[in-house]
């Protein structure tokens, strides 16, 4: 930083005095230009009226990465483009199977049958007078970090955060617990498992164990505030705090309860793990404890040693992040990161470290513990416990390698 | 709600299949249609793709409400019509005294001089560099809810929890300690006062007492996770958490380091409180303890007698909300709120309560104590603990009235 030692007052105004410009300047959305420079003495011109929705500065545009399947796709969160734990809801991740349907808040139902006593259908209307109830939370794709599997030859170093982890999104989220709605349709005492179905053209289904809806399982109109993105399932979702989030399942149109799973092509062709002895793992809903620097990380370039400050996030499905240790010696010693509130259950914890870099080649690194006492594992240690064949679930500890020159690259293929 | 005690998979598939409707949907921004009706069977028909920012449904539009003066104004965040504590950045309140400069980042440059060792500039890189820290609080305006000014004889029944109170919103904001920042320059011991200056075209200045920079004030560059919105002080503000919103200065150029305030304008004409004695207090930075119901609120009609959840936000200046008490019979009786989690210090914390109206006339409202035991006043406590004159700061408890047939009206003038 610059140190001026005779700055004064006079001075700053003589400055300011010099830099006045004419005034003139083309607007643009919400007023603001989109193409000329700004006045350089901000002080002389009346600047952009109030109005009735706000639109983000010319000199700060972001946006998703999106990716194409056929005929569908997705689009990442830019990690290293945010702060703090929150994602502002046109920048949240966005996984679908066969695009996002529009749909009339007016004419929506949500059908609860099955081993119940009084089936139902429930309007957006009826939802919403139920006891409300919010929470922030994270939803990660159970595919996250699928790039980076490790069982892969051909790991990318050249690689952003939000482009490895970027399904991965944190929202405040309103709605009823499942709970409640089971409670007014009577659920039979030996209902075990429960059906989820979208109204996407994909209908996507899951089936998902009573237990959690007893537990903290809702049923959500609004995401940041506001009423749901439609990409986020409007007007209606499930939110299954701490799950993959597939089934978070959106354009929420039917529960079927039952004393089975009821085995659709999700959980028979998809949303499985093959383990290393040849068997096939289902229903591995839970999110694992991970943690991801975001800065500094590619493609970013030090200009020099000294103090940085390392910055990340890290979550669990399993409930509070208890520790995040940092290395900066390739895994050899870890020390404490700092973790800033708040620190919430099945929530992203924003947490930062003081780096003095001593100028030399070296990977540095971040591991998340919850306070179940489950650590995000390494290569080897997820090679072990689950096989090479780790695609769903891709904890495993994500390195930034830093050369001489200060450039930083994704680092796994080193620990592979 | 509708019982529908026959419905099957069969009929509901059928049903569907009869819905079935020819797909051609014209395509908006991002896909959405913007005029024709959504299809009614959604399963049928491949969605909207992937993009690179999302955009709201067509059916969940919401805007602020825009105030003018001359030549500036205001614009205020619709309460009424969100859920949780986060507002969304495009909804957040905006009161600026001379429009919304335009800044450009490369050339921005933050000045710190007067009683300190060193005068330094930052520019936005060299602010970002600084140990980070984000926290989730809220800003309220010193002159929100003027409409309903106690002293008023004009004070409206036909208004909204926005239009009310709407000068008030919640984010989670980043940047740097001015701790920090005041440590770096060297600030003086017998430094007790600095002007905080903006560059905008009204050039906004207000005198701060050093103990907030010691204790929580922060320099802001971003807002819900990205860069701060235009009318929040693209690229810089100062933050000070709890304060009277005016005083967290916007396009923040200057610190001036001094041992007196500085008597600024704002403080000389404005942002003062006239007292009963005819004396005037200045410097009364802390917003009180407040809440307000946000729902059931006017223009809303119950449609009929039984449970319906009250809701609503309560906050204080002075830390955290400790109780939020509900009265449904014109304030003879209150009966506790519940709290909803996460409740942190100098944010807002959401509250609900089961009422069961019984179809009667009555004023219900709603009274918050925060961890110091500050307690939200009556009409009659605030006449007589500040004068009839409380134009800022005016955190009376605001009743709702419902009549017979369900109206709700805003209930103040019953009280006054």
């Amino acid at each position: 930083m610059s140190n001026k030692n005779n700055v004064s007052r006079r001075n700053l105004l003589k400055q300011g005095a010099l830099l006045v410009t004419s005034g003139l300047v083309m607007k643009g959305r919400n007023g603001f230009s989109q193409t000329s420079l700004p006045p350089v003495d901000t002080t002389k011109i009346l600047g952009a009226l109030p109005s009735e929705l706000g639109s983000r500065s010319p000199f700060a545009s972001i946006k998703r990465e999106v990716g194409r399947f056929d005929p569908d796709g997705y689009s990442m969160t830019p990690l290293e483009k945010l702060s703090g734990i929150i994602t502002p809801s046109d920048l949240h991740f966005e996984r679908h199977h066969a695009g996002i349907p529009l749909i009339d808040p007016d004419r929506y139902e949500l059908l609860i049958h099955g081993l119940v006593d009084r089936p139902l259908k429930f309007s957006l209307a009826d939802l919403k007078r139920f006891p409300s109830v919010s929470r922030v939370c994270f939803i990660e794709c159970s595919g996250n970090g699928y790039k980076t599997s490790f069982d892969r030859s051909d790991i990318p170093e050249d690689i952003t955060p939000g482009q490895l982890d970027g399904l991965f999104s944190t929202s405040e989220w309103t709605g009823v617990r499942l709970s409640t709605l089971f409670r007014e349709v009577g659920v039979r005492k030996k209902a075990s498992w429960f059906l989820a179905e979208g109204q996407d053209a994909a209908v996507m289904t899951r089936s998902i164990p009573m237990s959690k809806a007893w537990d903290d399982a809702l049923v959500v109109y609004a995401q940041n505030g506001e009423s749901l993105r439609p990409e986020q399932g409007y007007p209606v979702r499930l939110l299954l705090p701490g799950w993959e989030g597939n089934s978070s399942v959106k354009w929420l149109r039917r529960f079927e309860i039952s004393d089975a799973p009821f085995m659709t092509r999700e959980e028979t062709a998809k949303y499985a793990d093959p383990r290393s002895t040849g068997k096939i793992e289902m229903f591995t809903f839970t999110m694992g404890p991970k943690s991801l620097i975001t800065s500094p990380s590619y493609p970013i370039i030090l200009p020099g040693k000294g103090w940085w400050e390392i910055n990340g996030l890290a979550w669990s499905g399993n409930g509070k992040i208890d520790k995040v240790d940092i290395s900066v010696d390739g895994g050899k010693t870890w020390q404490p990161a700092t973790l800033h509130e708040p620190i919430l259950s099945k929530c992203t914890t924003r947490f930062t470290f003081p780096w003095h870099w001593n100028g030399k080649s070296t990977l540095f690194m971040s591991r998340a513990t919850d306070e179940n006492g489950l650590q995000q594992p390494s290569v080897a240690e997820a090679r072990e416990g689950r096989g090479p064949a780790t695609y769903y679930h891709n904890n495993v500890i994500r390195p930034w390698k830093i050369d001489t020159d200060g450039q930083i690259t994704f680092g796994l293929n080193v620990m592979v």
